[in-house]
């Protein structure tokens, strides 16, 4: 396995260390090569990525990402639109996988929040995430800006053909959530892409809901939820709630994937670069750990993802209020890994 | 004052007559004429909103709304798109103004929800609701679809000076929720629209977050928000979750209002028609005492709408466990503002 690196910035970098000593505790020999992508190398030469980068890291077959971003001293958008997006886009990474399981242990918000376990397959490459938007008269009382949302019937239908394949796997639900009342010409396209493909999924259930009615029921019946297909925006927005709802940002992980397999596909935690706690060996490598269950499954290592998932699973299970260590985190996820 | 009243569809006929039982209990004499618009209309003689209806509209002071729909017999979208919409357009309501609050004795999801009390002030004129999309070679493998996104300084100052002036008179916090990083060139509007109003309002303390993140601080700590400012539809997502913590959309109240008084404002429950429940007298009217509420407070009456409030607070405080019987709140509400 050829893999690439971007340890990115902040804690990004911390957590990776931890999750690549679990990767490696489980699968000897991987080729790595790591890539200084992020806010270190645009403060120092102004690059963001070249496609020298890109050749470069499609000769990979899979790539872990840490934290991209440090707020303090970048613009914002500058990495997201110069680096993050534009690598999901190069490498057509059209299925956002974001896993939400409730823990025991994990510190959710919920006062009953039931059984928690559903991914939302979020599109990753149209939307309002193309760039398709303009300005005019910037700056005066007459400006005027647009984002347009692109969709399309090839775009929709390779994501929800994965997420009711990725239904029938699992309990065999699959919820639309879109805002099919207003935005209807979008809508309208999911909605149907959904209805045809449908019947050759006949033993999903198919169930939609609106954006808004979404984040409710996140709140107040979370446990309705299989699998979840969405566009680009509604995708990010619901799957931070969802994060926070299962015990925050600090387990959340997620793949950007490829899946016709042209490209590589890559794996990294929900969170951020969190510059305010960086440097202090205190950010949780959880979610970086479980993105490298993810990466395992992604290539065929079942066996080896589960491990990886029963021992986070334990972990958060034993911690109690003890502050958490980023390297012990990894130490102790080793241990069991290996043992 | 002449009111104009669109008990509309479902529970919205239920809760519209508690709601006008409070208002004239408080204001004798309101000059009322009842309007058909809804599904029961729309199904009748295809007719969703007329430019007589708009018309006649305009000759009132203001607007009390039930709830509009009913998606057993009318697809989704003819309604939102052939009325409600067409109605915050026509009266040009741009803000959109959705309080939130933490009653004692409203069910919150939240295991420590704090102290919630906050005001969203979503902008309802522009953004993606303006029905700027379209689509081509629809039904087919090449069906594309566009959602665009318009959003102008002219209608951008007016809801940001509108949520600083209620900051103002509040605890003086202005949080904008967007998503700048990515929605570039509307994101760089609404900023830089806060940024050089902001220093009109020094007594404001201004903060930003990305609509993401916003969920989670919603079910983490909704106590960080006072006022909100936000695009049309952000401010959709965010106001229904903020309905869930603090209770569930049984009490979210909402105003529909031309902040220039050129046109009439519209009050009406956050909620919808809830055909599923309507007709047996147990939906909560709270949410449309509330929007009497808010339309007392709009029309100067600030001492009757402060008696609607503290009435519906020791009502929801002593409710316990009982079931709701729609008609018998009204009742309550009546008698304690009566007294
Ligand atoms: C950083 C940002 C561009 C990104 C997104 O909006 O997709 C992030 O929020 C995410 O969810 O991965
Ligand atoms: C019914 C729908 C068009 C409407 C909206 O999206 O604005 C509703 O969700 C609301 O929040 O008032």
């Amino acid at each position: 396995m050829k893999l690439a690196v971007i340890p990115g910035d902040g804690i990004g970098v911390e957590v990776t260390a931890e999750a690549l000593k679990v990767l490696d505790a489980l699968v000897p020999g991987v080729e790595k090569t790591e890539y200084d992508l992020g806010a270190r190398r645009y403060l120092r030469n102004g690059e963001t990525l070249t496609d020298e980068d890109i050749a470069s890291l499609k000769e990979h077959d899979v790539i872990l990402l840490g934290a991209i971003g440090d707020p303090r001293s970048v613009p914002a958008g500058v990495l997201e639109r110069g680096m993050l997006l534009p690598l999901r886009f190069a490498l057509d990474h059209h299925v956002n996988l974001r896993p939400s399981k409730l823990y025991p242990g994990s510190a959710t918000p919920l006062k009953e929040p039931g059984e928690i376990d559903f991914v939302v397959v979020r599109e990753g490459t149209e939307g309002l995430y193309t760039g398709n938007g303009g300005a005019i008269r910037v700056g005066t009382p007459h400006e005027m800006g647009t984002e347009t949302s692109v969709n399309t019937r090839y775009g929709v239908e390779r994501v929800v053909r994965d997420a009711f394949a990725r239904a029938t796997s699992r309990r065999g639900k699959l919820t639309l959530v879109h805002k099919t009342n207003v935005l209807v010409n979008a809508g309208g396209l999911w909605q149907r892409t959904v209805d045809e493909v449908a019947p050759e999924f006949p033993e999903v259930e198919v169930d939609y809901c609106h954006i808004d009615a979404a984040t409710i029921y996140m709140v107040t019946d979370p446990s309705r939820f299989d699998v979840i297909v969405t566009d680009n925006l509604f995708g990010d927005i619901i799957t931070d709630l969802a994060a926070a709802v299962t015990g925050g940002i600090g387990t959340a992980a997620s793949g950007n994937i490829d899946a016709s397999g042209t490209n590589p596909s890559m794996f990294e935690p929900v969170h951020g670069s969190a510059p305010d706690i960086a440097g202090q060996g205190k950010a949780d490598p959880t979610a970086a750990i479980l993105s490298v269950a993810l990466l395992l499954r992604h290539v065929g290592k079942d066996a080896e993802a589960d491990r990886v998932e029963a021992a986070v699973e334990a972990d958060l299970a034993s911690r109690g209020d003890t502050e958490i260590v980023t390297a012990e985190v990894g130490d102790r996820i080793v241990a069991t890994v290996s043992a």
